[in-house]
């Protein structure tokens, strides 16, 4: 019996920690950004490029694709998604595991994974964002909610591009955790043996 | 510091059995067919025909009273909703609880309740309310998937009547579950786990 888990999340939601902690608690290998770290290889276009335009700013690259109408069609947009989502494929052969964002819900659907939707209140989010923010960079709550916003705006135009369903849809996940109020790494154990009978009753 | 759940479900997925397993597991009281026994007392209406007329079959009831435009206020429709609105806010008066469904998320809203809503996929929610239907009650799967859409329905015109956000709008709630393929009776100590962390840290 196979066991993937995907964790989507929206930006500052701690999904990421949650995400970490859960392959650390299963004993399951954890892909995030090594997953951009291999198109990377792959395409030999930036990995900070590619991780800003394939998961945070989908839009703004699309733009840029259209204005520079000649790109070459490996540098397309939907071309470089369509790699990701190989790669994504790829990683789970003979591999269970942990996948953060990149639509991998979606991508994976038929291999019935566990799906998570991470999410939280603005306020709890932009205190996260501020917690983490790294030094020099220094953004007000309200260019912080901004950035949040564009951030999850543009995770649900890429994953609505090629998914049945609508990202955040709770009837798509089989839990959606609001971690407002809650210390994430307290109720990780409690999410795993959630994950782990739903396991069993698949097997 | 208050200790209140609400559990919001769609019919068939388990939400009662969830809230009823989660009270013995949290050691909380539990409400459920005990509002419209207090409303019914109340009101000297059939407790029967409030259950379903105020849970189940609201728009049907709206309309009856449309018709019977000369009804007396103390059974218009609204003014029932409004008692056991009152009779939810004087459960949770210095009692510690769980309450199934009647809104009480959103009537309750003001005192940090810990909010769950209970879902599953149509397939789930049909087998769940075949292994449960009475005796003599031969509903075929697809009378049961409109009677599931038509309670559901009923719920959520209820709800949205008197609350400022959505019934089942995840962002509204703490926790969502999808009861799909998980065994209600194994989750629940992993639920009040996170219930927990959430009440430890309001406080």
């Amino acid at each position: 019996m196979r066991k993937i888990i995907t964790v989507s999340r929206e930006f500052g939601s701690g999904g990421r920690e949650i995400g970490k902690r859960l392959s650390e608690c299963l004993g399951l290998n954890y892909y995030d950004s090594e997953i951009v770290k291999a198109l990377s290889e792959e395409t030999k276009l930036d990995e900070n490029y590619l991780n800003d335009k394939l998961e945070n700013n989908f839009n703004y690259m699309t733009s840029i694709a259209h204005s520079f109408s000649r790109l070459p069609m490996e540098y397309d947009p939907a071309m470089l998604l369509a790699k990701q989502h190989n790669i994504i494929k790829n990683i789970v052969k003979d591999n269970d595991c942990i996948i953060i964002g990149r639509g991998a819900d979606a991508v994976l659907s038929a291999l019935k994974p566990f799906k998570i939707f991470v999410y939280a209140d603005m306020d709890a989010k932009i205190a996260r964002c501020k917690e983490r923010m790294a030094d020099g960079e220094n953004l007000t709550d309200k260019e912080l909610e901004k950035k949040i916003k564009s951030i999850d705006k543009s995770r649900k135009s890429i994953h609505d591009l090629y998914s049945s369903y609508t990202w955040g849809d709770k009837s798509a996940y089989n839990l959606c955790l609001n971690t407002t109020g809650i210390n994430v790494k307290n109720v990780v154990p409690a999410v795993a043996q959630i994950i782990n009978d739903y396991f069993e009753n698949l097997s």
